[in-house]
């Protein structure tokens, strides 16, 4: 995610970082190459003259405007609704946490080497590991994620789990289980057990979202129907413009190719929101924070700071 | 549904697979065809020339415009509703899985075979047969679903059940009784039943829900009337820009053609989510994931691979 | 509701049956007649000649836009709404009967006979008298409902509810009391009582929901605004047009104006889903769907068949 | 709230009641005048002729069209949502009323004189009062509304209540106070209270959602944004016109000052739902409608009949 | 938040007061100076003539109202549902007031001083100060919030939570620590405490649901995108209309940049609806909207008066 203050109207044309421009300069580039050439010859090839006029790209402008104006609310929903899913998940990591302390019967120790051996200081510690799972999971580095997972759970529930294809539902059943230890050491009365078990629900709710998300794109057929139809604009365009402003074409051809490239573009990556891309979610930011709140919950001294944007970028 | 990476732009003309061009290349070529007659007679049909001018195209194009945006988003609404009632069914099973292992009293018995003998493992197993049910119901091949269904609920059950109009719902009140079971036996806290209950309710839901989506079209009244006017724009449009622009009618028709009948036609599709189109959802993907994710939680270990898009589609 | 498969190009223009055409075409017949004066005259009414040209249909279109793609919208999200709230009923009652079934201490006789004798069963078969009263409430058809909602609960019980002025409620003040008298003779857990009441409580909700999309039309000033901007809209554009397009006219404007009127009068019928018009919901055949259900839960045998729509329309 | 049923064609024209145009007569004669003598003049102003031409039109019609879409759209959003909550205390007092009835212990007096002796009666009483304080602080009418509200309360409580600033909110303590005192008396088990709880939590909802939207009004810049815009295009509109349609002027200036001003004078009422205006809700009717059914529950005779309109309008 | 009535179409041009005018005077004043240039030199530069026409706005038209209406949009759900968020967090303050005062052992001392004694009284006064901590969160004034917060929490707390970094969290613990003290001590039925429970994390999910707006803006790429087309179309303009309208060129430049310039000036405001801007949220009216309510729950007589707005402007 880019993070950085509106530029002022001068430096706002020369900004590169953030923007779309350097994603989709080659596409520029020969669309505008391509009404150079229009201007330049005029729209004749041979002997041929093609008489668009500017009729046909209003007409293609109706279901173009319709394609782009649906496709980029789809796009930018999913973008949303993905950072819903890790409010949500941030926020049922807190009163998961919360409901452990104060729920649970007290006998707490605060050192910090036996949070492993109290079941309900377990269940809070892997809720740290179950976001950085679900984030591994999501950006598909499911390879080498033992220096995020591992220290929140015991030695032995790693080497369980990790071999599972859905590590973050195996966590789940590991928070279930000591859920159930809880319960039946009659540490926690059968009455207050449903408001913990609904957070862990709400939980594995967040993931089975996300996974949605990641899975099921906008129809691909959609995508190409709209891709065809920009592309078949923004190059049959010069051809309209040419005999109305002239040499003026390949700047009015670039502009517009500007925009329906940019918002095409910018659709492709808000569509896939968990991917670590500049418009992607800052999936380790929201981790930290997890992990910061879930430990200042378990007593926990020395937290690591938030993690900050590196070249404003926020990954 | 279509599983590929964007393609480059040049490819982009090309791909006939996951593109809508095959289910309307008929419509497309009588349009076109009678661009092409009317080119070449120049709008004219014994002494009689019609003069359309563009102006009404303009006129009907909001109209249509208002159809096209609000069919567009009335199907894809309902696809992607459709989607997150799976993804609602899926998360659902999961924390069911997790509620019967951990809040029913633990004389679990890790070996397969009994596992039918155990009411609260019994749930979890005929939550895998609910997910397949549903999905031959949404799909209507009621037909032979044993394969699916049989092997996960006892034979006498299965008897039972398949005789029944609404094979889900029975299912469902399979589940029910056996949640009755757990509490007489003195398994299940009463105070913990109303979590499981929940998950059974919401279960329901996604099933009602689903046959909302199927059972519901958009109303018929509202197609026709977009069908009606699209096909009479299209028919109409060569005689509307002969005038302008001679002898490129055909290939703007053809253009303008090609996105109306093509959004309309995935509309049609994106309307009907549970079908096994092209543009459907991959329902059997989604129950071969509960499959998975409820066979870990019984703690099978030989678990079938997930089910992976052939020929770029995932059915 | 009209339940038929989309037919193809050819005989698409000759559908009657779900076509709006039957209740416009005074309207597109007096409109049409006009144009054809209009045309005959070239626009001239005595010495004096409209030269109205496109221009203020352009300006106009912009309101007219808003107008009808509000409207358009927020007919059908009514429709829609509606639809969801039924499909709320369905879903509850099933769970409901799910949850007396499973929670409710089991000393049920299957004899058919007893089945008002025992309060869970009970609320069973009045959640069928209850959908039925609902369906009734909503269509005004207050004054005969005997057949369809006496048999499900008892004599007395039908004798006390009818002459009550909101029968659906009185029926769910019954369905609370038959929750207290399990929950006081001791069948029922108290922990487990606000599951039921849970399900009884959406289902006043979804009666609550039902009323507010009847008794709450889109604001009385807004459909006149529409209609009057629509109206003079298709009435003065033969003037417009005249000049033009000429003798092509009546066919112009007869189209837009099918297409205005046809939108409006569709939009009458969505806004009041509950109405038995072609375009109005099926709660008939959802009430029988909630019948066949409930009565499956109980052990019926001889169920009713599911409605079947008759020459295309499901009632 | 306007309630009449759509006029038939020719009488649409003439209706006044319900239209908005008495609220909009002044700027659409004085548009209108400003039109005629723009016509007159031919819109020369001394030896000045303004040249519009109608290309501004078009171009101040995009950011127009898009004020007023959203405009219109957030507007009615807040209508319906005012209406929604309402039918939400709707169904939560019939659902209060049920769960006090069936889920407290039945020592019920029938007759009427000592229902307000009774804590759980007492509770369903002062639900009437709520719905009415609601209504009065919401209508800024918070003079006098003991007509109102005491008689559904005990005396010494409406002197205690009425003193407060957030009278419903001061209703709610109480009807908490007598859930604990239920609670304290054995009549009410402590499982069962949560749902009763619940219902309050929910009333609460109701009232906090009525005053954001009573308290939030659509940005104060974007409404100026907007009436800037589309006065100045009404106003500089004939400008435009007169030179292409001449005479025609302001009959079509009208035409289109007419449905500006008043989709911008709709909005205004839409955007206040709950003022006594001929937009508003009809707090007044569905106060008695929560009345009649509660008293329905208390097992009242002689209920007052529901409002009806009066001159077509719900107060 | 500007809180004003709706001046008289009069005074509507000369209102400066919660316009958006003063925040764009000088981009309005470059391109209205500009136009004035082109208008004076007839858009030659040197011997070239720019030949513009109207055309190129028409197609840049499209893909600008896709951006600014979509923008728009967003902009205005960001600020919307700030607000439903802090309503929600009003109503959640009420109910959970309520709750401890209803659902907790009545030992309660009326007299103040001894109010922080009490576990259940300790967390109705908390919730006060999790308001304004939040506030302080949200606006980033962490600042000096002492005298916001500690006058509502013991002494020693406040020393304990100031130096954590999240303080809403930390109070949000301590009242779960809380809850934990009055069940243990069993003022407080084990059966009743999911209701507190669920209102405190109601209460998180506020706080968590208000960072993400506040630290998940709209994508800087589309920003960039949407600020860079409407400069310049702003900025081109000019070239368009002055072969046109001639010397009415700066008038229709000047009022088509208002509109663009004031939409996204808006859009950037309504964007971070927490910050202390003209339209912000008016946090601190709601936090002393909630001081009132649950200092009326605990007793107190002498209450702070609401908040009013201040030269039209609530903060």
């Amino acid at each position: 995610m880019i993070v950085r203050d509106r530029p002022s109207a001068l430096r706002l044309f020369f900004i590169m970082r953030g923007s779309i421009l350097p994603r989709i300069w080659m596409h520029l580039a020969v669309s505008t190459l391509l009404a150079v050439v229009v201007t330049w010859t005029d729209g004749q090839f041979g002997h041929h003259k093609l008489h668009f006029t500017t009729t046909p790209f209003t007409l293609m402008g109706l279901p173009l405007a319709i394609f782009l104006g649906f496709r980029n609310n789809a796009a930018y929903d999913r973008y949303w609704e993905g950072r819903k899913q890790w409010g949500e998940l941030i926020l049922r990591s807190r009163s998961l946490a919360r409901q452990c302390l104060s729920l649970v019967a007290p006998d707490r120790h605060d050192d910090a080497g036996s949070r492993l051996d109290e079941p309900h200081l377990r269940i809070i510690s892997r809720a740290i590991a179950y976001a950085h799972a679900l984030r591994h999971r999501l950006r598909g580095t499911d390879g080498a994620p033992d220096a995020d997972i591992a220290p929140w759970i015991a030695q032995g529930e790693w080497e369980r789990v990790r071999t599972q294809s859905n590590v973050p539902y195996a966590l789940m059943l590991e928070m279930g289980a000591d859920l159930g230890r809880c319960l039946r050491t009659g540490r926690l009365d059968a009455c207050l057990a449903p408001s913990i078990d609904a957070s862990l629900s709400a939980m594995t709710a967040v993931a089975a979202s996300c996974e949605r998300i990641r899975g099921t794109p906008i129809p691909f057929s959609y995508t190409l129907l709209l891709h065809r139809t920009a592309y078949l604009y923004c190059f049959l365009l010069p051809f309209g413009l040419v005999d109305t402003i002239g040499y003026l074409t390949p700047l009015v051809s670039a502009i517009v190719a500007y925009t329906f490239f940019g918002l095409d573009t910018l659709g492709d990556e808000l569509e896939e929101p968990f991917r670590a891309s500049d418009n992607g979610l800052p999936l380790e930011a929201l981790c930290r924070t997890i992990e910061i709140d879930l430990r200042t919950a378990l007593g926990d001294r020395d937290l690591p700071p938030p993690l900050l944007p590196e070249n404003y970028r926020l990954s």
